[in-house]
């Protein structure tokens, strides 16, 4: 196995995307990855990719990749994970460089959730992304899944919904500030706790918006990593970790298993723990999700979630950042793209150059799970001066 | 990079399964595949999965393996790369083991299509599956486009239906015999000649029928595999190659570029020539396919490829028998299982157990072509031997 470094990593704006197709979005993405090179890469120089893609509406998804980019002289290999789709074809990536298989490789994620061909849609993927038999007649669709979990958990801890709170006006504040963001405003505790109902605990504000987007990153080997750059983010450690999918089957809805498996694999191969990392991009995709999700990585004792949001221990300047770019929540949520941004969030923390700058971070971590709350990936990374 | 070998491969019989459920098929492929472990192989040695599955039309696909099958603890990646999905989920499976991150690898490969869910088909999918702005409206689905490239090779090389027929005759021969197989019957050059017009040049006989079923194999490292069998067959090249995605943008049709990428790619790979393979499962989804097939994976001359089949070279017997299951065209087709169930055929014909055995087959092939004709997956295959 071979160090794997990332050597660039970009991303198109999210939003409501109307005036551009999928294919504007890819190859916008897949530019602003190039141009993040330091020494620049010639395209010829990328050996394989990876395309993380929840629901095509457009062409097959490995081949827009390589028909938009003009990648058509190596493998493309589409990897579907739900909402943990980006992290995990970071590590179908890895192995390849790692593997010393290919020695760049390319990472591009992308769903187009707000437009819809004739044919397919996000949203038939989302009626079918769960049991089909048991849960989704009874309405567990993905904000009554993961509501199930934070209730179960605010139960249990005495957290309440001003703790969920919390995380969203935090979240806010970070992406109203990145021009990458979605939704670039800030929000006040009271428009959280007074927005309209969606699921218990869930109003409006806890809930992630419907985003289109896309982001990439390129991997290389140690090899090769002096050609792109003097500062290169490493890629330490990655995991997936699954979980059964229907809720009756889950054996503790106030944790997330598949989180803890997949942070167990990182960590292990890191070589590193949960105190080691500096700032993290967590998977917000409702506002209690990213509390439990403290205790998920490690961040902090069971139970102690709520006491991290009250010290703003996650806020910029307190002791481990959650969500600089402003998560998911504020940034936005193109689920194949969600995992590889959050990366690039990353890659530009580690070498000194985000928007919201947490100071001298050597070590970092990028967060998803999805699914019906039954797979995660998470990838963690080392600044150039590891 | 350390040797990888295949140490099982399994699948269920293909055919319009409406009695099994999709976690039926695969739990089904799971058992087989590993029942055909020599020595046997405890389910926790597994220590990842990949998923190749085209649709889903129940729970989410990499949680639907790992949920049906109890592979809780491990990660499971789902691979989608339309018809060439099998193959693409092996080249990454063969990543992660080769490239020394697990020394256990599973593969399931299967797709539904003749059964449905309410929100999501196999056949939404079909119709997204190429350019949705030029070539769909055209009626460039499946048959359609391969037609295009089969109708202009006819038309350089003076090939004729007759050619076209004997495919068919040869691989539902050799499909009558497999007890895998979907269709279970011969077929005259009569009966595909007089069969009703599909798409000129392809009556019905001409076409794969529409088939469900699952297939599985699993890889291991050098290191270990002493402990599952003393018949390794290793897999020695993996290739995946891409084409432009609209057929206006196709140079030559009398040819499929993607397929002669897959197999520059997998040849380079495993050090050997078209010339060594001994026996081949070739991607004939139409007939014409896989004569064409043979001149782009090198097994004859530009233009020679109907005198192969004059010659009966490609039966069980000749030169360079290929598709002695069936073929998709007999075996059947559904999409995420076909390159997986190649794998299992040649493993049969590698280790000198098939029931249409090739003697003393040593090197073998598996090649798949799908999406708009626009990508391409090939693997190679040692036998113990080796």
């Amino acid at each position: 196995m071979r160090d794997v470094a990332m050597v660039g990593a970009g991303m198109i704006p999210f939003g409501e995307l109307f005036d551009q197709s999928i294919k504007d979005m890819v190859s916008g993405a897949f530019a602003a990855t190039l141009a993040s090179v330091d020494k620049g890469m010639p395209v010829g120089d990328i050996q394989a990719a990876w395309f993380g893609e929840v629901q095509s509406v457009d062409g097959f998804p490995a081949g827009l990749l390589a028909d938009t980019c003009g990648l058509l002289d190596i493998p493309v290999t589409r990897v579907e994970n739900a909402c943990a789709t980006g992290n995990d074809a970071i590590r179908n990536a890895l192995y390849a460089v790692g593997g010393g298989y290919v020695d760049v490789a390319l990472v591009v994620g992308t769903d187009k959730v707000r437009d819809t061909s004739a044919a397919s849609t996000f949203w038939d993927w989302m009626s079918t992304n769960r049991d089909m038999a048991w849960d989704l007649p009874l309405g567990l669709i993905s904000p009554a899944s993961f509501a199930l979990h934070v209730a179960r958990y605010m139960h249990e801890f005495g957290a309440t919904r001003e703790h969920l709170a919390r995380v969203v006006v935090k979240n806010h504040r970070n992406g109203a500030r990145n021009p990458y963001a979605h939704l670039r405003f800030e929000v006040s505790m009271e428009q959280v706790l007074n927005a309209p109902p969606v699921v218990e605990p869930f109003g409006l504000l806890d809930c992630v918006p419907q985003s289109d987007g896309a982001a990439g990153v390129l991997l290389v080997s140690r090899d090769v990593v002096d050609r792109y750059t003097d500062k290169p983010v490493w890629v330490r450690g990655v995991g997936t970790g699954m979980d059964r999918i229907m809720h009756a089957h889950k054996t503790d809805l106030s944790s997330f298993a598949a989180t803890r498996k997949a942070a167990k694999q990182a960590f292990a191969m890191a070589g590193i723990g949960p105190q080691d990392i500096d700032v993290a991009e967590v998977h917000d995709c409702f506002s209690g999700v990213e509390m439990m999700t403290y205790e998920d990585l490690g961040f902090c004792d069971r139970g102690e979630a709520p006491r991290l949001l009250e010290k703003e221990e996650t806020s910029i300047g307190g002791r481990i950042p959650v969500n600089p770019s402003g998560g998911l929540k504020s940034k936005g949520h193109p689920p194949g793209a969600t995992g590889v941004a959050q990366c690039t969030e990353l890659f530009e923390q580690l070498r000194g150059d985000a928007v919201n700058q947490v100071d001298g971070a050597r070590w970092a971590l990028a967060h998803n799970v999805g699914g019906p709350t039954a797979v995660s990936a998470i990838t963690i990374l080392e600044g150039p001066r590891g």
